[in-house]
């Protein structure tokens, strides 16, 4: 099925451009849905008979990989110049076997077993990202991506009753809203807000709150008492058990710990739920574009040396296992990271090049744990999701996929900036120790049993990447639009030219915003 | 590998007991963690000798087949009956060729395509629920139910700027959200909760208001004026793309809409996510425990006719195909819904059937409609999820599984109560005809194209079920109790004698405390 499918959908592709398909998926309209700038895949027809065009691809990363797909829709001859060994870039899934030296020389091997995977870069996509275009189009099959779970765990360090264990994301929004409906509702009440509220207006508020934070009514003086939101010590069940709830916590301590800090991330336009996966690691995606282009169209282990614009198009020198090559074309597109861009020798005009390290790079990094037995859903019943904590391992993600299997592999830390850079510091020996140190504060013991391998990603030390994206000054003071257009028969691409950065769908739009205005330019001119 | 697992379980199940694996998952305590009153499967050991004992049981339910299967694991003999030709009772998987007369007569042919199906009965399964273990245990693979999507619509009737139209579920939040953290950042502010919280409560709830409503900092008046959570109509891309978002709605209509009423559906105990469902069909679970126990202890198109307490056991007597027969066992369990067994000759004490006719039935209905696209997924990007309505139909479920498939299986309504029975009054034809004019004012034209097939139960009219669960009008009068306990050598259980009616793990736990029961006098008597 998989297989015809996939064909079939890369057959419209081809034939109809991915134009028909998306803009089938464009007629949306009906109400509050985002629209992503409108594109339209190029087609041979519009060349109208002009000769074709060579274009040579500097990356193969999510961004060089859709720049090359939509060209190749309208027949360009297309180049690639990967220097990994393997397409995606930051879209990277380890599996057992994986062998990587980063630029401390530091080199890991990693030894999941078989059917084990950690997504080391992109993990997630939401619903509305054309990332998800793709994998239909592309025949990559998704399941969803646990990103909020109720049963998952908040860790806050710190003095009041709350902290210094994990407390349920239930249970701290009960309180949370508990508390915030019984002190909203009682101020609404006593008239403190009737300068902004009519009368219907406080009666439907004090409705909602009621329903919102289960709290008692007028008589009851809205109290805040607990339900069974929180969860259950003994859980309701059979005959007469009707479930034993605890008190909430003091509301003090509820507000003092910061219990409630993670809430908005759920609200998030990028993570609230549903999100999805490639079923098998996200590396699905780049594989399945290879598929598409042809692995043929890209030159891996290709470290670009040099990039020149020419009089009639683009030079660019390269050298795979030593040995230097020249590749001359009609237009490049250099989808690299710009600070990594900055640094090739290029005749590329001094604002270009300074607009390239206006870039600041962010660091992230993860460590993939893999265990022999699923204790968080065998001795903590949860199945996905992620707990967040003001540990410096930032966010534990449990893995969405294998449930009730035999072994599982969690993602012990997820962070950035400083405390990516402390991980980063760090030997992959010393990496897992101290996570496993503060993954037991968490969970107890049981985080230190059972290990069967690990592996540890820190970006700003990836070779070829270089930091885990960047983040601009400024993306309005005119510095960051000099990338925007081309350079002479130089163009840029990478979610790093968009709003959408570190996402798959800020490379793909920008890659798609690319490719349009050069075939614009090809079938405009003389 | 899911054979082997499964076989695995099993032996595990029959010979350590379920009592082996779910003692390891009931050692759990860290934190917060509901346990189900505690269960040890009997073991053929505790007999240490005697007579192995027969038992019968009424139904072969969830609750039915449980019972059975923890029985078997010491060894007694189990006789299964079961009037229907499949076992599961409620826990029902409609399939293309699924033939259904109802108790009006009314007989429907499900001509769903392979691979579609709709679960008529229970449909989703919280994390903590031991419906999870016994998936586990009996090696039904699991995937996520989509109980909560930020993109899935919320629709109120009114008159209202928000009414009569689909708001995402993200924007409703948004807004409410966001005024009800500004209302109560500026009541805190201004000192009008001033006896109930102090200096460093005001600020902590501040801090925490200014992230979870996205609001202004007091400078700003708190003011919520909006944000990406509420969603956008252009999407952050590539280039000069940051995104644009609409203005919210007004206060007024916000809280007049009642469109925070099903917010707190998603705090629940028991419907917070994550949820699972077997992959393939809820029915999944019932064929894994005829598989466990054996098909042939099951008697299918048995109804029963009588059931009599005797000196030594009891005799049901029951009909297959019209030829009335007679079992003898040492022990009954009915199983069946009260209803039903209140109807049953039998010489139980008066009180009894009292009590099994305290339960009061109440309806509910589902239709699912397949489609020959997934409209919901590919013109208005909803993957999974809950869309919630005042209209009749009640809830809408988009398909938790089969993401970019060509076709999908839509539940078009799930109602209760009056809607039921509005419903369920319909000709199947006419059911489908109102819940597509529902869904249409929802959806839009869409609703009502590339319908390939539908199927509707109405619990009501349902044989041998009649009804979807019951509610009992106290269960601490004592009347509820008198099921609890034994009437000479029957037992009683079921979802309904328990606090978690309407759920697999009510007749779980139901069938779980009965056994134990039963185990513990025959292993107790002389």
């Amino acid at each position: 099925m998989a297989q015809t499918r996939r064909h079939f959908l890369q057959q419209v592709g081809i034939t109809g451009g991915a134009g028909v398909l998306y803009s089938t998926m464009s007629a949306l309209g009906l109400t509050g849905l985002a629209e992503t700038a409108a594109f339209a895949a190029p087609t041979r027809a519009d060349l109208n008979g002009r000769p074709r065009k060579h274009v040579v691809i500097l990356g193969a990363g999510i961004a060089g990989l859709t720049s090359a797909y939509e060209l190749l829709k309208a027949g360009y001859q297309v180049t690639l110049l990967e220097a990994r060994k393997r397409p995606g870039g930051r879209n990277w899934t380890v599996r057992g076997g994986a062998s990587e030296t980063d630029l401390a020389g530091v080199t890991q091997r990693a030894r999941f077993s078989p059917g084990q995977y950690m997504n080391a870069g992109p993990a997630r996509i939401p619903q509305h990202h054309v990332t998800l275009d793709y994998c239909r189009e592309l025949g990559v099959a998704i399941e969803p991506f646990i990103n909020q779970n109720a049963d998952a765990y908040l860790y806050r360090e710190g003095t009041t009753a709350l902290s210094n264990k994990p407390i349920r994301h239930r249970t701290a929004k009960a309180d949370v809203y508990g508390y915030v409906s019984e002190l909203l509702a009682k101020a609404t009440d006593q008239g403190a807000l009737d300068s902004y509220l009519t009368v219907s207006d406080k009666q439907a508020l004090i409705g909602f709150l009621t329903s919102f934070g289960s709290i008692a009514n007028k008589d009851g003086g809205f109290k805040y008492t607990g339900s069974g939101r929180r969860g259950y010590t003994v859980e309701p069940g059979a005959g007469t058990e009707s479930g034993t709830t605890e008190s909430p916590y003091a509301l003090s301590d509820v507000f003092a710990s910061g219990v409630g800090s993670y809430f908005s991330f759920e609200f998030g336009w990028d993570q609230a739920m549903m999100m999805f996966q490639p079923v098998g690691g996200m590396d699905r995606i780049p594989y399945a574009f290879e598929r598409a282009i042809g692995g043929e169209k890209i030159r891996y282990g290709a470290e670009v040396l040099g990039l020149r614009n020419t009089s009639s198009g683009v030079e660019v020198t390269y050298t795979t296992g030593g040995r230097p090559r020249v590749l001359s074309a009609d237009f490049a597109i250099c989808s690299l990271p710009p600070q990594i861009a900055a640094k090739i020798p290029s005749n590329l005009p001094t604002p270009i090049v300074d607009a390239l390290k206006y870039a600041r790079p962010t660091n992230a990094g993860k460590i993939g744990i893999e265990y022999g037995r699923r204790w968080w859903e065998e001795d903590l019943r949860i199945y996905g999701g992620i707990t967040n904590s003001t540990l410096d391992t930032g966010n534990t993600w449990y893995p969405s996929t294998g449930f009730h299997g035999r072994r599982g592999t969690v993602i012990g830390y997820y962070n950035t900036g400083t405390n990516a850079n402390l991980y980063g510091a760090l030997t992959p020996a010393g990496r897992l120790e101290r996570a496993v140190a503060q993954g037991t504060k968490i969970h107890g013991e049981v985080y230190g049993r059972e290990i069967e391998a690990s592996f540890s990603v820190n970006w700003a030390t990836a070779k070829h990447s270089e930091g885990a994206w960047v983040g601009w000054p400024s993306q309005t003071d005119g510095t960051y639009q000099r990338l925007l257009d081309p350079t002479g028969n130089v163009y840029f691409a990478g979610d790093h030219l968009s709003h959408a950065i570190a996402w798959q769908h800020g490379a793909m739009t920008s890659a798609r915003a690319t490719v349009t205005a050069l075939h614009h330019r090809v079938v405009t001119s003389r």
